[in-house]
């Protein structure tokens, strides 16, 4: 086993601090990755306080933006050299036999994803073996599975690759899967980690982007991002002058809001993608669905095949996600700022800080 | 102008009576139409108890399910000629220009279609002439433009075809958007006027089908219908049994009810089509539609060119509605009845009744 530098939540309520892991040594189909960069993800933060009811396993290692380079490959790894830059997003390994897993959709694999922390390895037969909890990426190596490991394309920064690992598939799979095209009128609702990412993945197909913000203040930035347009959701004129206007409504919010209020803002047969998860369920009309034949959907990160796509399209676009570097040392401030939303737009942690 | 029996309701407070309407003489692309049976649809209660809020036009003659026999046709008719079986649905003009109308989906005209009641006419311009409103069915003749006039298929029986212009098409529709095709699970969620033609009609499309119903004393009359299984919505345990089972859930209740319940017995990106609409927002959570990648959408009724497709549907599949034929005269304890959920599945007016 490979002693490993991490920072730990050791239950709900204590703040992150170091704590050892071990990791394994690569088997035969395993890349063992040396860890740069680490994103911070809003889920992190979540998780690390238990403030989605029962299921955390604590002590927790969160992150599940990673980017690193290959240090060691096990005796049957093809797609990797040492070397490497790679990525490790959400999951690190799925049941690999059920119809979504088949069809590259691991994230929604029937049996559940390993997620890549607060979840479990699986055994030879690809089941949960409970006795062995994940560990993300608040630390300095991560052993997994070569077919779970993306590329980091060539020429990409790869700090500012980190959040695209799950802020970025996040956004880009509902703008494919709703066949997002050029001209399309696209509203991303919100300007965080993953409203940021729609903007400059819907503006890079081609979609003129609107964002919808309670903040006035963010504008400016929206325009710079690639927005063509920029609408307060305080002021109710918006929702008269917008009503119709959009193919796809990407909703990124998971504060409390109505969506009614966003689903008139659809064209005929649009559809609303959430992506955020508020904590209360949200009361739905049906006239704005029947009226105009809209739907209300959701989607949930992306498979790795998609991913890779997402990866490589982000590449030969030149889009990569605006980050704040942090150190380890900072993440609890981090997660303060990050309820506060004082972020542009995504806390990145210099791994380098763990090492020490 | 043609002096024609109906029934009206003079305000939202007062039972439907007689009443006299005049209809015009058919216009060069009109054809004149001798109501037989019109079928009664919980939406004319709605309207003429003036439920739904503003907006409501009094007096009223209620009905939008009407079949009869073509009496007299406009000079320019090339479809229609007189003694044809013909029905009219829910609309009998639109703006015909926007991109909804010129794609079939009048019902989803950006001006609004003219209801067959409760609305208004259109001048030359096809734009609303608010001083000229429509009325239904529940009236021994109609004038309608050939465009908005359905044919009947030979054989069908014409009492039981009067609700496939309503209940039929709403079903129908959304079945074929979401393409149900043979080995589909479709669960449909209430046995009405529409519950139970989506069960025929799912059915005759090859689907495997389960009835969600209240009241477990439907099971053996959902069975005789075509469905492969039946579960009572009061057994907690079905919701647990039936979890990600259908491919689509077709709801057709208006009652209020817990769309998250239903959400649930959805395989990886399954629809629920809502058809019904409660009086209030159902509260919506964001994971069952996010983790399983799930839709709630609408649809409303359907276009001129799909009613006439479910027609002839339903004419190669034998495919009718259940009815129990009334008088006019009975039409307010009809009404009555239909709030208790007492008729089999759809009343019809025998307008023989109404000719005296």
């Amino acid at each position: 086993m490979l002693k490993t530098p991490a920072y730990a939540a050791l239950n709900g309520q204590s703040p992150l601090a170091p704590y050892a892991i071990e990791r394994r040594e690569p088997g035969p189909n395993e890349v063992l990755i040396d860890i740069l960069y680490c994103g911070v993800c809003h889920s992190d933060l979540h998780q690390a306080r238990d403030e989605w009811g029962g299921g955390n396993h604590f002590p927790m290692v969160p992150g599940h933006e990673i980017v690193g380079r290959v240090s060691q490959v096990g005796s049957a790894v093809t797609r990797y050299a040492v070397g490497d830059a790679v990525g490790v997003g959400c999951f690190v390994d799925s049941c690999r036999t059920c119809p979504q897993c088949t069809a590259g959709q691991e994230q929604h694999c029937d049996f559940g994803m390993s997620g890549t922390y607060n979840s479990f390895e699986r055994d030879a037969a690809h089941r949960f073996d409970r006795s062995r909890p994940t560990w993300g990426g608040y630390s300095t190596r991560i052993t997994v599975d070569q077919d779970y490991v993306l590329r980091i394309p060539k020429g990409m920064p790869l700090d500012r690759a980190a959040p695209l690992l799950c802020a970025g598939i996040t956004t880009y799979s509902p703008l494919r899967q709703y066949g997002v095209k050029a001209g399309d009128e696209v509203a991303v609702v919100g300007l965080g980690g993953l409203g940021h990412m729609a903007v400059k993945l819907a503006a890079a197909m081609g979609a003129r982007v609107t964002v919808l913000s309670t903040s006035e203040s963010k504008r400016a930035a929206a325009l710079e991002l690639g927005a063509a347009d920029f609408a307060s959701t305080r002021d109710p004129a918006t929702f008269k002058q917008l009503a119709g206007r959009f193919d796809l409504v990407l909703d990124t919010v998971s504060a409390e809001h109505d969506y009614n209020a966003y689903l008139e803002l659809l064209k005929f047969a649009g559809t609303m993608v959430i992506v955020g998860i508020p904590n209360e369920p949200a009361p739905v009309a049906a006239f704005p669905l029947i009226l105009r034949r809209r739907k209300l959907a959701g989607s949930l990160i992306g498979g790795i095949r998609e991913t890779q796509e997402m990866l490589d399209f982000c590449a030969a676009h030149g889009v990569a996600s605006d980050i704040e570097l942090i150190d380890i040392a900072d993440i609890n401030d981090a997660y303060e700022r990050m309820i506060r939303g004082d972020v542009r737009y995504r806390f990145v942690i210099d791994i380098a800080s763990l090492k020490g």
